[in-house]
C-alpha cells in the first residue's frame, strides 16, 4: 500500500488491538461516536440503516476488508449507521486516538490513512453508481462476481434490502439466473 | 483544513492553476484518464454519467466546492464518468503530477490530501445514503435545502435525473411544494 519504514511499521502494529467478537454483535449503533474502524480478519460484517424501524443493509463486508462507519470515525460524529457481525469475527481494531497519536509521531503514517480513505471513497462510488446505472439483477450479478459465497453467508431479506427490492423478487431473480422459469 | 507552515502554502500555491472555461465545456469525458481535479472558484458544473445514451447527472457543484472524476484522478483508470460545466466557470486545477511532486518534497501536504478524499468521501455517502433513505420529495426538498438557487440555476431534466424520477414527476412535486395543486 504505502512503503513504511521497519519503526514506522511496528509503531503501527503496536496500535492495533486484536478482537474476537460473536456473530450478531452490534459493533456500531446508530447514534454512536464510533472511536474504532475494523479490519476482518474473518467472519463477516454488514453497515445498515434504519429506517422507519426497518432496517436497510448498506453493504457487506467479509475477510481482508474494512468497515467502519468513516463519516462517525473520521469527524466524530453521531454514526447514522449500524455495523452488527453476521459471523463469528476475527477483528483488528483501530482506535481513533492510537491513529491520531501515531500519525503526530509519524507523519508518515498519514498516506496510509489517506490511502484508506481514498479507497473508501472509491469502493463506495462504485457502489452508488451501480445504484444509478444498474437493474437490480445486474446488481445481484456482480455481488455474486464479487462474493460467489454471498448467498449462502447473508440471509436473503438482508441481500434484497441491499439490492432495494423485495424477498420475492430477489428469489425470481436468483430462479432466472439458475435457469428455472418463474 | 490543515495547518501548513508559509513554505508549505506557497509551494502549493505555486502548484495551482487558473483557468476560465466557458459554460457547456468538457473537463472529463467517460474513458478519459483524469489529471485533473477542479476547485470551482465561480459557476457550476455536474458530474455525470452516460446510461444507454442517456446522461444521468449524478451531482452538480457549484462555487467553493471542489469537483472530479475521483477514482480515475487517484487511481489513473479510465473515468465512468463525465464532468461538464453548466456555467461559465473560474476553476482552481489541481494536476495529478504536481500534486505528486510535491508531496514528495513536502510530505505534510499529505494530510491536506487525506482531508480532501474524506471530505469526498463524507459528501458521496451522504448522497448514496439519501438515496437509499430519501423518498425523491425529500431529496429534492434537501437539494433546496443546501442550494437554493438550484432550480434556477440547473435545468430541471438534469435535476430529475440525479432524483432518479421523470420530469413531470419533479413538476408535479414542486406544485405540491409550491402549494398549487396537481
Amino acid at each position: 500500500m504505502v512503503p513504511l519504514t521497519n519503526k514506522e511499521q511496528e509503531a503501527f502494529a503496536d496500535m492495533l488491538i486484536y478482537r474476537s467478537v460473536p456473530k450478531k454483535f452490534m459493533l456500531v449503533n446508530v447514534g454512536d461516536v464510533s472511536r474504532e474502524a475494523y479490519f476482518v480478519n474473518s467472519g463477516c460484517a454488514r453497515l445498515f440503516y434504519r429506517k422507519n424501524g426497518e432496517e436497510v443493509s448498506a453493504n457487506f463486508v467479509f475477510e481482508n476488508n474494512f468497515i467502519a462507519s468513516l463519516e462517525s470515525f473520521l469527524l466524530q460524529v453521531p454514526s447514522r449507521q449500524a455495523i452488527e457481525t453476521l459471523e463469528d469475527c476475527e477483528l483488528v481494531v483501530l482506535q481513533k486516538e492510537r491513529l491520531t497519536e501515531l500519525i503526530k509521531k509519524h507523519p508518515r503514517i498519514e498516506s496510509f490513512s489517506r490511502a484508506i480513505a481514498e479507497r473508501a471513497f472509491i469502493i463506495l462510488q462504485r457502489r452508488a453508481s451501480s445504484f444509478i446505472l444498474d437493474s437490480p439483477e445486474e446488481r445481484y450479478m456482480k455481488m455474486l462476481n464479487e462474493h460467489p459465497q454471498i448467498s449462502s453467508r447473508i440471509p436473503q431479506h438482508m441481500i434484497a434490502s441491499y439490492l432495494g427490492i423485495t424477498p420475492v423478487s430477489l428469489s425470481r431473480i436468483r430462479k432466472r439466473i439458475s435457469g428455472g422459469t418463474d
